[in-house]
């Protein structure tokens, strides 16, 4: 996708060897009429499917989900990280590792929100080591529900996330996809 | 708001004595054509006021902060409670307390992204006893910014936090308020 490729070229930032900073427009600051352009991409991605629910994960991928649904006309479900005494008792759980954070932390959504027969759309901002997707694909799963696809805002191409997704069979669509980074400098895998 | 107290009487489920379940349309599934509705109301409100920046706290007001900028043409904010590698160094710093979790956390926005003659609308999901909502306020007021508006979806007119902004001339617009629940009810204030 090209304006994001160029917004990424222009405002993001690399930090270390694996970090791409996009706090600018894309997880702490957001530009909302990109995420706007994002959402109808995945519309046109996706438009033969008959997907019923955008699934996400807190708190990134919020924005990207409610905004994208617009094109879908479908609600959001977001995922909660945190045990919340408002959250159902009956909830579908997962286990995520956290590669930044160094642990394992469980993921919930409640069995109202997700249902066999669902089709569903996965979103979240980045797809590094898949171990985010992977864990929203095992909530589907959990539920009796229909994994529809897949979409990724950046997906760092140099991790392995996006090859076991795609080796599963996984409908991925990734609007960017970045190249290993040398000296620095932002480059993407066609 | 006539269409969001409806569906706060048709979807909404009181539990115990202070706790509005809304998690069906809210704060875990989203009603994005609700939220729109609720978007399209902050802005008829606060249409006279030179808002350029959305400012929220992560993760339930962000589906209302970028549904709203839409209308407002302005980017969002949202600030942070756990500590990231991908934020700045520089952050404006504030401390939260917690009555859900009885406990105290920081909540952070980097500098770069909250500058003087900012106009900064804050929006929210619920208002209480307006420790969130004084925590942003803090945090425009670190970086020599202007709150332009707090709006908030449902306030718990039985707590202090409504009493506590309107005393200190804060341009609070709830769209809803709540009354004390008794015998499980839920009735509105005007």
């Amino acid at each position: 996708m090209k304006r994001l490729k160029e917004t990424i070229l222009n405002k993001g930032s690399v930090v270390g060897e694996d970090i791409l900073k996009v706090d600018s427009f894309l997880n702490h600051q957001l530009d909302i009429d990109l995420l706007n352009a994002i959402g109808k991409e995945f519309k046109e991605r996706l438009k033969d499917k008959k997907i019923n629910k955008i699934l996400t994960i807190e708190a990134s991928g919020i924005a990207i989900a409610a905004i994208t649904a617009q094109y879908f006309n479908v609600p959001v479900v977001f995922a909660k990280k945190v045990q919340s005494k408002n959250l159902d008792k009956e909830t579908y759980k997962t286990e995520v590792f956290s590669f930044t954070k160094g642990r394992t932390y469980d993921v919930r959504v409640s069995k109202k929100y997700l249902s066999k027969g669902d089709k569903v759309l996965i979103l979240d901002d980045f797809l590094a080591k898949g171990a985010a997707a992977m864990g929203l694909i095992d909530l589907v799963n959990k539920a009796g529900a229909e994994v529809s696809g897949v979409g990724i805002v950046i997906e760092k191409g140099f991790q392995e996330g996006g090859q076991l997704l795609r080796d599963q069979g996984v409908n991925l669509h990734s609007l960017a996809i970045l190249d290993k980074f040398i000296d620095g400098k932002i480059r993407f895998i066609d």
